[in-house]
């Protein structure tokens, strides 16, 4: 019997541990959320408690896995399993995440910065099937990314690699990112920053057309709230969504001059703004690389998408 | 014995042609200016000639050589050996380069862009010794880079990756690039927009200290020029210098973000204006990157710097 992957996405809000097969099947999976707010040693007891009982709730044994791949939501070390920061989870500052969880089994444990399993999920068996060489961007509240270069994740010398969501690409910017620099994509153009462009749109006269209470709080514009917006032609919603795609167009653009890769896939929740979103950010792209295109370059939706970080975990086995 | 290499670097006003050993040790070479303006024919014609003039000049034979590395200064598409543009040489949109020289030679021709040829030189025999990925950027009148990754030049899908010169660092910037952008690296800290530059500082008020006539001709700004004014601690120089540098350092903290690199080479004759210029590229660069660098990065000048392209060019027969 072909040996199976287990896949641990492990998220800032939801951990899935699951059964994943060579071809990128899910066999099964289970999803919690109470994870949140835990310390690392209850994080990593909890990992190997969900995958001990998704083994055996399928009959199987832990000699039935390849490994366990594991993705995380922030900066990991490579070379030593070590992650580093995070932002979407308490602690984990400097901690032996892989080593941690590789004494509690028999197998590998391959650990990696969640969208580079992303990446290579879309890879394996998404959107960048057959190709050698692709970037993917996942683009929510955050911005992050994965490279894939001959066919491999390229992590560069820390493993930190990919980061065009705190690439600065225009330092006149009004927002300031979570990292603290100025005009960085991320900054300009991820849910993180929609309460700051809904405040300054507001503030430039725009009005929103929105029912929001009188004593609405900015901080909570997200985009879902957005995406509500557009559907409802809201012109602040509009503003914010023209903007953010416009960034985002500056991005791929970059990204095409710098890999001149065959492929850009894009996924994350933002892509959920639809079609508006998603043309602006290709009418963005062309207008800038014009006639600077030698050879065609798709950008295309993630395939794989609510499931692409259990699977490109579980796929980090086959790396 | 051990063979030789031979190397062509094909500069806007400069073409030289080498012998170079395996260890990077240039033999014996020619240099010449008159193919400026030239058609495609004719320098394939000057370039055999030159070949076979410098290989008989030391007494060797063709069959002496591993082969013939040219460095293009302009999009080549890697795939063919076709050059794309240039706007360093007349024509050569389109041009078969790599197969016109082949036909004259019975050993192997390599093409590639000049500024890949000038990284792989780095790797081999120059700052980027030792490390197995790594960025080279050479700052002139344009930006071109070159990226090693793996021991290998990075090269993308056409051939054209490492365009960091066209990123878009700036999309409010003052200064369009001759590559129709606003706001790219290239047009923000080059050579090139050094007359918008100056127009741009003089017309803000400040005064230059440099002896120029009335009848001065902002045209002719260059880095030379800014050079003597930096000596001179000409305020609009220095204006000049600091912005450039202040751009270059955005530059290369996007490439340490996306990248993750061991080290990054600058070269190009902009690094002569000196300490004030790299020492303030260093700190804009450690200004933005701060707690984020996790593992040691070099920021180092190139070694090889005058013969970089020549011994690039032949080390191309290495890859």
């Amino acid at each position: 019997m072909e040996k199976l992957l287990a896949g641990v996405d492990l998220g800032g809000t939801k951990l899935s541990v699951g059964l994943v097969k060579p071809d990128g099947t899910i066999l099964d999976k289970i999803i919690v959320y109470d994870h949140v707010g835990k310390e690392e040693d209850f994080i990593v007891n909890y990992i190997t408690q969900l995958v001990r009982k998704v083994i055996s709730a399928n009959n199987l044994k832990e000699s039935h896995l390849e490994g366990i791949g594991v993705g995380f939501p922030g900066h990991v070390r490579y070379r030593d399993g070590y992650t580093i920061t995070t932002s979407n989870l308490k602690g984990f500052k400097n901690f032996p995440l892989r080593d941690s969880l590789s004494k509690n089994f028999s197998v590998p444990v391959r650990l990696d910065n969640d969208a580079n399993a992303q990446a290579f999920c879309e890879f394996k068996c998404g959107a960048g099937r057959g190709y050698d060489d692709l970037i993917f961007l996942t683009i929510s509240s955050g911005i992050g990314a994965g490279i894939i270069i001959n066919r491999k994740i390229y992590r560069g010398m820390t493993g930190t690699a990919g980061e065009f969501g705190h690439t600065i690409i225009d330092p006149r910017s009004d927002y300031i990112c979570t990292c603290g620099n100025r005009g960085c994509l991320m900054g300009c153009a991820c849910g993180l920053t929609m309460p700051q462009m809904f405040r300054k749109k507001t503030e430039d006269g725009i009005k929103t057309t929105l029912p929001l209470p009188a004593d609405f709080d900015f901080s909570k514009v997200d985009g879902k709230l957005i995406k509500q917006g557009l559907e409802i032609n809201d012109p602040v919603s509009k503003a914010i969504v023209t903007d953010c795609a416009d960034y985002i167009g500056i991005g791929l653009y970059n990204i095409f001059q710098v890999f001149n890769p065959p492929v850009i896939i894009l996924g994350g929740g933002l892509m959920n703004l639809g079609d508006f979103y998603f043309s602006r950010i290709k009418t963005k792209f062309y207008e800038l690389a014009r006639d600077m295109i030698y050879d065609p370059i798709n950008i295309v939706r993630s395939e794989a998408e609510a499931d692409a970080g259990l699977i490109g975990a579980a796929a980090l086995l086959l790396e």
